[in-house]
């Protein structure tokens, strides 16, 4: 089995998505839990399904569900052995088209495919979009499957709030979905065997391995750290530059530090957040506060090179008369995605495209925090800039077809008789 | 004449001023133009003038003055050879007690030392409290002062708004002024003779020459530049180093420079303000704004120092994939007080005290706006932080009773005829 996916499906598909949520000005996607741009996403989920013949249900934690039963199935329990595939729809602030709703509408064109050779699955499958994985309107990423597995704290959830202060419970409510009802999904987890999630890859290893598409190996462990520089508020333009003790030198100083401490651990280290009081033109600050992100490929790289940065921090705040306090604000251990199903999808994709590269990932996605709780996999398909989180996001339609062919391939060899033997 | 200030009416003085505005939160005052706090202080200024006997208006642009009639006048005519004296009593936010109350507060003491050794004026004394010093509120400095000399245009003084959009023009309606009324005033400028403005020091010149009390030289040219700082917005997590355009490393980077470039040209650069877009833990910027104070003790050499500052963070922006622009929002050129009344000062003050040090200042003032049109001179008081623009700026009591006692004899001088001969 090696037909292309239907470029014209695809295209139909992906061009009934485009204009949701998007600003005109930016030409990036807004698209938040719980909105009405969220809304129409999910209408738009539950009409695909609808369209091809697919059973729609909302779970208990808002996350949507689209079941494709055997013909020996008369209903849509999800008691046993499921084969979940999927991802999310909604987005980042200004984010792109392709993270998140690439995985779904890749879901659905393979789903086509396999229909359109007459395939049929001998056990359930069911296609997921996971409730606000981007976090970006609550703070918490990937809620929905957070809930699901209980990693998330349902009182808690309930009393995220917004940016306009607006509680996550009251959000839902006005949605039409009880946010008494979230908790962990035992049912639903003990039902699905296992679940792979298709992704735009977020950065440029695809490009280097010369492949459209290529199988996550793991998580890489990631942290969240806080950086207080404190120095002395004073007159820009007249305290000497002997007499300042300016936290922004210190800062500085710790930027550049982190990026040469990442590169020589071959780990990820960003200061991309920063809030500076008093924040005036002609006032030498007092405080500035730095959050840095840091990842590495594993635990010990990590805390010894966010260790390196710190030290750094104060020994160059003992030089500028400054302190820093750096406090940890979250930190997610490493995931490794099941080995054998990770094994599978590789073989699976080496046969039908001659290679499958094998890439770990520094984002956090749900099939990362369901692995906690059953095999899930994910497939990458190559992002020929590297750029995530931006509208300028992009993927070749050549390559989402790889995707979706891989795909359909995987969930062939995964729930049906048939193709087993190819 | 060389009698001590009257310590305990000082510290009377000082008092009836010091809860004023003060936020008891940080300790910091909070007295910005037009405001209920900016009216309890011009209150006071009024209550102590109508105490002396002086007696009080307030000018077309919204300064206060009090005025000390020489015997043989019978009105407050303006009209010729009027020393003024006086300061400001606004504050930046939470800013300290002394930077522009010592001034007015040490003027009032002065007339008070004067009248009780029996002085009389041969001429007209004006004490002053200048409107909005320091621009906290509506963002541009020195406003008073700048009005009664033409320098800031009437209707776009109307027209500035404050942080919740309210307009300069209805604030001032609001406090009772006329903001029609605003603009150049030709009357009162030609009929003031002399300014003397005593200010706290706002560095710790007079800590290194070890002296109480010393004579301005000059205000510092100044300005403010824009540096944008743009790059390529992408996933903290997912990005590699090598493919990242990260403004964030350029703007540290040049904040670096700036302190070094500034060290060897004997100058002052400070970048103590910022925005930074998106902002997010887990996103590269796409942009750093970041705003350049910077000060020297003449134009080439600032404009040379901020020149090496901007082709520093160019060369940078190259290495890091970034680009860099650099505009200039405003500028303001070096003013040197008029050289005879400042040796005339500080003659005075090496013969009353023993020593008199020259220094310059990197701090707009009123007597530096003022200085475009008539002789205007500075005395500063030792600060023994260097402390400014902090609710931990201070002086020692001892340090403002000579202060007051400068400003007594520096009067006496100008004003006087018994006390030339001294």
């Amino acid at each position: 089995m090696n037909e292309v996916a239907d470029a014209t499906g695809f295209a139909e598909l992906w061009s009934s998505l485009a204009d949701v949520g998007r600003d005109a000005g930016t030409g990036g996607y807004r698209r938040y839990a719980w909105t009405a741009a969220d809304r129409v996403c999910r209408d738009w989920f539950a009409s695909q399904a609808t369209d091809r013949g697919l059973t729609v249900e909302t779970d208990r934690n808002g996350n949507q569900w689209a079941w494709w039963l055997p013909d020996s199935r008369a209903s849509s329990s999800y008691s046993q052995n499921t084969l979940a595939i999927g991802s999310h729809l909604d987005s980042v602030p200004d984010g792109g088209a392709y993270d998140g709703p690439l995985g779904v509408i890749s879901a659905f064109a393979a789903v086509d495919l396999l229909k359109a050779r007459g395939w049929q699955p001998s056990r359930l499958i069911a296609i997921a979009n996971f409730a606000d994985e981007e976090g970006a309107r609550f703070g918490v990423a990937c809620s929905g499957s957070r809930l699901m597995t209980g990693q998330l704290d349902p009182a808690r959830a309930r009393e995220l709030r917004d940016g306009d202060g607006i509680r996550l419970a009251d959000a839902m409510e006005a949605a039409g979905q009880d946010p008494d009802a979230l908790g962990r999904d035992e049912e639903r987890l003990t039902g699905i065997s296992e679940f792979v999630e298709l992704h735009i890859e977020q950065g440029r290893g695809l490009i280097e391995r010369e492949a459209a598409v290529g199988v996550a190996t793991s998580v890489w462990p990631h942290g969240r750290w806080r950086f207080d520089f404190d120095g002395e508020a004073n007159h820009a333009g007249t305290t000497a530059l002997d007499d300042r003790r300016d936290p922004m030198l210190t800062y500085a100083h710790t930027v550049l530090s982190a990026r040469k401490k990442a590169r020589l651990g071959g780990a990820l280290a960003t200061f991309g957040k920063l809030r500076v009081e008093p924040n005036g033109t002609n006032a030498i600050p007092s405080r500035v506060q730095a959050w840095l992100d840091g990842r590495a490929p594993d635990e010990e790289t990590l805390g010894a090179v966010v260790e390196e940065i710190a030290a750094a921090a104060r020994e160059r705040a003992q030089r500028d008369g400054t302190s820093v306090s750096v406090v940890g604000e979250s930190r997610t251990g490493s995931v490794e995605f099941d080995h054998a199903l990770r094994d599978r999808l590789a073989g699976t994709l080496a046969e039908t495209f001659g290679s499958a590269p094998l890439l770990p990932t520094g984002a956090g996605h749900d099939a990362g925090i369901l692995a906690a709780e059953l095999p899930t996999a994910m497939l990458f398909v190559r992002n020929p800039t590297g750029l995530s989180h931006t509208p300028a996001e992009h993927a070749q339609t050549a390559d989402c077809l790889t995707g979706v062919a891989a795909l359909a391939e995987v969930v062939a060899r995964l729930a049906g008789e048939q193709a087993t033997g190819k």
